[in-house]
């Protein structure tokens, strides 16, 4: 297992964590088999989505904000339910394959680690499962 | 793989099932792998959230019961819609590490069976993949 | 790895591709293990839920719709931004049992391929993983 090291500096932020696990992947010289990517916090999340218009992931902030506000009818006496909520509509988890010792993404995707209840120091677990077929 | 039977006593419901699975994980005595939580129901679902304050899973049944409301313009003739709407937002499976001979979570992560339309019967199935490499 | 091409016809769709999926692993003839899926787009998606009756697709489809309107204030040039954010709420992977070498569904469920910015010529990746243990 990988543990990458997450500094968030927003409350609410999608940070770009393609290249660090690329090269994470290369080092492991894995040719085969699949990427499981976990986030093992509770108010935050891995999603896959656009990279090149960074206005693809304000839009998706300012929805996701709008349609789960930080301020509503909430008990929870931490004050970040909203966090949570989002967490598991985004999900916490991903699993991507491992093809010529690449990642196989889309032309388009990235992996973003998504901050809900920032900023915090965060973590992102990898694991590599080899093919042994 | 491993069937759980899980019986849902409400509507909306978000179950923790975190210790069965840790039993069954035990059982299987698989040092290094992984986990794949699958629920075979079209109106349940499987997330991983808080566990220590029970007003997070309030909350969060609050604000998806107020996103997807029970009764709108739906069609299906069942009248369940509503839960299979939340099903696919929440995600009916999920994919976890096992390390050194246990589940690696965070340390507020639990996870949650996810009633959309109880009370019934239900079941969730486990799948232990070892890792070879 | 396994590519299956899909063509969609509508703006928003979802496409029952449970049986050109059994089709392949049927191929692939392996007996345990688990089936990766992967949406290589950014404005796709992959999802389980009921196919018997087509109206639980158009009420899921009619409610995404209004959850996240086509036109709002988005940035984003390409006008797309909907799609974008549809993608990561339903998510662009799902993983499944592979058993007695068939797919591991419940009665009711089917596998789905999301459009939410078509029509267009589309991609879904398939791995398999053996279980070798």
């Amino acid at each position: 297992m990988i543990t990458l090291n997450i500094n968030s500096n927003k409350k609410v932020e999608m940070i770009d964590v393609t290249g660090i696990i690329k090269d994470k992947l290369r080092e492991a010289k894995v040719e085969n088999g699949l990427l499981l990517i976990n986030v093992p916090h509770t108010t935050a999340a891995v999603t896959i989505n656009e990279s090149a218009d960074p206005d693809v992931r304000r839009d998706m902030i300012n929805k996701i904000n709008e349609l789960v506000p930080f301020n509503d009818a909430y008990k929870h006496i931490e004050g970040n339910s909203a966090a949570h909520i989002k967490s598991t509509l985004y999900g916490s988890s991903e699993c991507l394959m491992i093809e010529k010792s690449d990642l196989k993404l889309g032309t388009w995707q990235a992996i973003y680690f998504c901050e809900f209840d920032g900023p915090r120091q965060r973590k992102m677990n990898l694991k590599i499962i080899e093919n042994s077929s």
